[in-house]
């Protein structure tokens, strides 16, 4: 079920480091041998961000799409190439994390680095991959989703492979920063041909008018189109957001994916994100532009709607 | 002497942030309250490679190039915004822990990232950034200064911003795990135009007789060009790059900085890496390339000599 494809590669043995003498470590200004370190402190996640993350949610005392986040945290794993993960042994992980927790309306993160050593690029071959994890309460977002946010873009400065979920999360950070220097709930990537990926932490959707739209579209039928930007190694696989797509199969929606640039973006009638802490909240600005009349729209709502009847 | 440029961002008070309540965290398969967990595991550098580092090392008891190391630590903190980082207070850390461990020939790491609390992307305006530095033995590389190395190619997958010496190093791990899969001492990438940005933890330099380069050299008299590629925001601004450039004036050869294409560089007359820690080393197979005769070249003898001259 977790098989998944990686590369291979014929990594250096112990025997193939030099053993280190004569180390110290320094933690702000506190002199220290390196044997009294923490192994924590040599977590190749902080050297390199070397390990991959997922964050799961529940809704009254149920997670959601558990199975799928275990598919695509199997994916990241291999794509980086850590071995000797057993994937049941996290599912059990989590759910024992989740019931001890009690908190019924949760947000789950654990992540899995390549392990604990002194810094160099390759590891070793021997390491034992340290887990992590957190579970607290994710409040309902009802503000958000009540009012909409703003949102505000940012050039995509991610890695090549943001379909691997990765700790490389700074130019995120970056984004999210700016977004919230400009008063905005979330930073829009676009890309250097001008598209929008995604968000920092969401996927971005628009819904138009079919008549709103390209010459493609220009013959179908009256309705409403749900657009949002294919899958490539620039976006993350989106858990949330296929249940989005999902739901507007449900509610008569036609979905075309096909990336928008930001220009469009800001002209759709209307504009939200998707993710898995906060599943959907509206977008009522896009830079300096209103999205349609200001106010959350009313397929929005209805997607919210569908969304959740599938959390229950 | 350490201003820098940075953007400025209105960043959200403690008081913007809820408080976490119930909250557990898992370190493999122990569970425990989230209180309970010492600040490290919650350390931005790990959730997000939120972070900047510097590499100096020691030749025979005296740090190279220290003031340079510290001015782009500044830069690279002022570029992800981390303030109150007072650079004085860094030096003489440095001075301190290199003193201490009496290490003549030491590798000198330490990063700076924007703190630890409670994942989330943006960041407390208040978070007291963390501090680490580590003192270990740099040896010689002897053995591959005598005999050279062999590299080998992969696409540049690391962010836009390689500008800043930041944590996000998974696409240099990849890389460099790769070269080691098909015995390569260093990965070079490929950006997607087809040129060589720099290697996973090194600059690339190039020597071509006159004749053997692109026409606007044509019409030079005879020599030797040293080529590199131009310092962009794709490329970090490598401080032994300089010195570099600077010893290959001093014995003669004209410096050309432009971009190679990975067919040009297999057909150098010689090629080498230029890093902190092994200032240069010869490249003697390049992808499935003998370089020139196989054997380190003289040009780059006759660099490592004059680049030692600085050291001393």
């Amino acid at each position: 079920m977790y098989a998944v494809t990686g590369y291979e590669v014929k990594i250096p043995s112990d025997s193939d480091f030099r053993s280190y003498f004569m180390q110290i470590a320094m933690l702000q200004d506190q002199i220290m041998p390196m044997e009294e370190l923490e192994p924590v402190y040599l977590d190749r996640g902080i050297f390199f961000g070397d390990g991959v993350y997922e964050v799961v949610r529940s809704y009254d005392g149920k997670i959601f799409a558990l199975e799928e986040h275990l598919q695509r945290f199997a994916n990241s794993l291999a794509a980086i190439n850590i071995k000797g993960v057993d994937i049941e042994r996290i599912r059990s992980r989590v759910s024992r994390a989740f019931e001890t927790a009690g908190i019924s309306n949760a947000k789950i993160y654990f992540h899995i680095t390549r392990g604990s050593e002194p810094r160099n690029h390759i590891g070793r071959a021997e390491l034992r991959p340290n887990f992590f994890l957190t579970v607290t309460e994710q409040d309902d977002s009802s503000e958000e989703k009540a009012k909409g946010i703003a949102v505000s873009t940012h050039p995509d400065w991610r890695w090549k492979r943001c379909d691997i979920k990765s700790l490389n999360l700074l130019a995120n950070v970056l984004a999210r920063r700016d977004a919230a220097g400009k008063g905005c709930g979330e930073a829009i990537f676009v890309d250097d041909a001008g598209l929008i990926t995604e968000g920092a932490a969401s996927a971005l959707f628009a819904i138009f008018e079919r008549s709103d739209v390209a010459e493609n579209h220009k013959t179908a039928p009256a309705g409403q189109i749900l657009r949002i930007a294919p899958l490539t190694a620039n976006i993350l696989p989106s858990i949330t957001r296929e249940y989005v797509i999902k739901a507007g199969r449900n509610v008569g929606l036609e979905v075309v994916e096909k990336s928008l640039m930001p220009e469009e973006a800001s002209r759709a009638d209307e504009l939200f994100i998707a993710s898995t802490t906060k599943d959907i909240v509206g977008v009522v600005r896009f830079d300096d532009k209103l999205v349609g009349d200001g106010k959350v729209g009313k397929y929005t709502k209805q997607l919210a709607e569908e969304f959740h009847s599938f959390t229950v």
